[in-house]
């Protein structure tokens, strides 16, 4: 067992979290995460009501520590699925990629329901703003994440978001872990825990597609891509500051970096784009993944992953104390 | 005391290395380093034969394991240059951004001549050819680098890496690493040491200028940027994998992304570029630093440096192993 500030105050096992992602963490891999010791979060994204009841109902199911996880910039544009969300009443809301407002007045309100808010930043500023806000975890994400991120890499960005928020709350790192010399290596920073996107997505309870998992399991992080042109052909208004890294196939060598062009030509690519997606085509579909997919080698059922990350976490931080030759007691 | 596979084959103290940064790696950072019980390199970059002369001398003078940084591409036009480096018969010889052919050839040499032989990776694939080659010790440097770096960061890479070398040489992680957080979380991926070098050019003994080393200070981390701009002015063949990370100044906001006008407006802006530099202007030169720029807040003697990182490295996985409640002994 690793205590954290996390596992304290979420009172769950293991300080191993689950990414809310869009389409993949549904309420099965988030159940069989919060089942398995650690926080499982269900990816709302961009907000299809059919696919929360689902999927909450799902996780809730669990009776155990569970979330949700959103994208705040959604809820502009889609009245009613902030209020949904609450009903539901979660242990734990995640927020993720809104601006300064947008964060004060979600995070005001998710603490106003009684949910634990879990806010994710991207640099030292960005943390400034969610601390204000009263959020009471910050996930600080960095650039080799699978799917949006921003520009600066998680080991150095870390350090900068612990010297903002000061030992006050718990700071999951994400971006960039997989396995448990991740974990270890994310407590050494100060981090309080691990967000993992990719190495979840790669589970038998994620909704993945067959075609998604079989390049989550062949793809290296060498055939990875950052890209905006999923956003574009979906019409998604995502800020500039983010790109999204994916797998890269035929889509995103015909329009990574051609996004006016993909922009004027909407009407007639996206349908035939959505279709694509619809029959699984992976040489269109986004497949988000990280820069873990060179340690990725396997579909693993959920609970495995959290076992075999803290168990090897604690072998590795047992092994460097002997080794260091401190005194541990 | 941090014993890893690194300072058992050099035989040194801790496993601190000073990064071989061209015109601020001289003799007495370097020697400090060395001294201080790490592994000191002089950054022999382009190969001016008198700076190579005053500074290479300086370091031997410690009589301790120092070594010399070669960037292997520029042997190729500057004839003798790799021969007075081995005339000087460097306990370490590091080796970055060469060829499959170059690093091959080089190594070879370097380890006929006695040496204990570095080669940069920065991707699984290098690694193969370093291993190959017959390198003693791989640094694997990522993307949050200070200066020249490839595209995969640190966190992912450190892990690929190992997987390649498969424990059979030592694994330097760099790019990213400025304390003694850095360095536990580097033993915690499985790496047998760091190599730092934004830490070090923010000390007494570096050869940065006086206006560098105030914005070493001064910046923060959002204030670098990536850019091809100082290589095109000099004329320096980089590949086009390879972009530096500077703080951004007039000249990069000029000219970061316009590589070809640069290259021919070379014949006029070079002149003025060189002289600006020659009198330190630090809105016109190249001030290389990486994303731990937020971590820095001051300039130290450089044992120091080495000092605080081993000593809190060692503090935090004492501490670590306590609260893991794994056994220690
Ligand atoms: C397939 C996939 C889908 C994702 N979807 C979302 C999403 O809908 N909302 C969100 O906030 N983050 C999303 N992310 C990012 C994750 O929340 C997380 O920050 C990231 O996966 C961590 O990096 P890792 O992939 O290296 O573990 C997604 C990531 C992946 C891999
Ligand atoms: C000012 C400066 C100059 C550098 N010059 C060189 C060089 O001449 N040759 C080289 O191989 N690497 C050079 N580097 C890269 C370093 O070797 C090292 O990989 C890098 O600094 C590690 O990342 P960090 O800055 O985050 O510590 C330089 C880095 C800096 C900051």
């Amino acid at each position: 067992m690793i205590s954290t500030k996390l596992t304290e105050l979420l009172g769950i096992d293991h300080p191993v979290v689950c990414a809310p992602m869009g389409s993949v963490s549904g309420g099965r891999l988030a159940g069989a995460v919060t089942r398995a010791g650690g926080l499982g979060l269900v990816g709302v994204s961009y907000g299809d009501p059919a696919f929360i009841d689902e999927h909450v109902a799902r996780a809730s199911e669990t009776g155990g520590v569970w979330g949700v996880g959103c994208v705040m910039f959604t809820f502009d544009t889609r009245p009613g699925l902030w209020d949904k969300v609450l009903g539901y009443a979660p242990p734990v809301i995640a927020l993720s990629f809104g601006d300064t407002a947008q964060v004060q007045k979600y995070v005001a309100s998710a603490a106003d329901a009684g949910s634990h808010v879990v806010v994710q930043v991207h640099d030292a500023g960005q943390a400034a703003v969610a601390v204000r806000a009263g959020a009471s975890v910050l996930v600080a994400q960095g650039a080799e994440a699978g799917g949006h991120h921003a520009s600066l890499a998680t080991l150095p960005l870390i350090p900068a978001v612990l010297d903002v928020t000061q030992g006050a709350m718990p700071v999951v790192a994400a971006g960039g872990f997989a396995d448990g010399r991740g974990l270890a290596a994310a407590l050494a920073l100060g981090a309080d825990g691990v967000m993992m996107g990719t190495r979840f997505a790669a589970t038998e309870e994620s909704l993945a597609t067959a075609g998604f998992k079989s390049h989550l399991v062949s793809a290296r992080t060498a055939d990875t891509v950052d890209t905006r042109s999923f956003d574009v052909v979906r019409g998604i208004p995502w800020d500039e500051a983010y790109q999204a890294r994916s797998v890269g196939n035929e889509f995103t060598r015909t329009w990574t970096g051609r996004d006016a062009e993909l922009a004027a030509q909407r009407a007639t690519v996206e349908p035939e784009w959505t279709a694509a997606v619809a029959r699984d085509d992976t040489t269109q579909r986004a497949m988000f993944a990280g820069e873990v997919l060179d340690q990725i080698q396997d579909i693993q059922p959920a609970a495995q992953v959290v076992h075999d990350v803290v168990a090897d976490a604690e072998a590795i931080l047992a092994r460097l104390a002997r080794r260091s030759g401190a005194p541990t007691a």
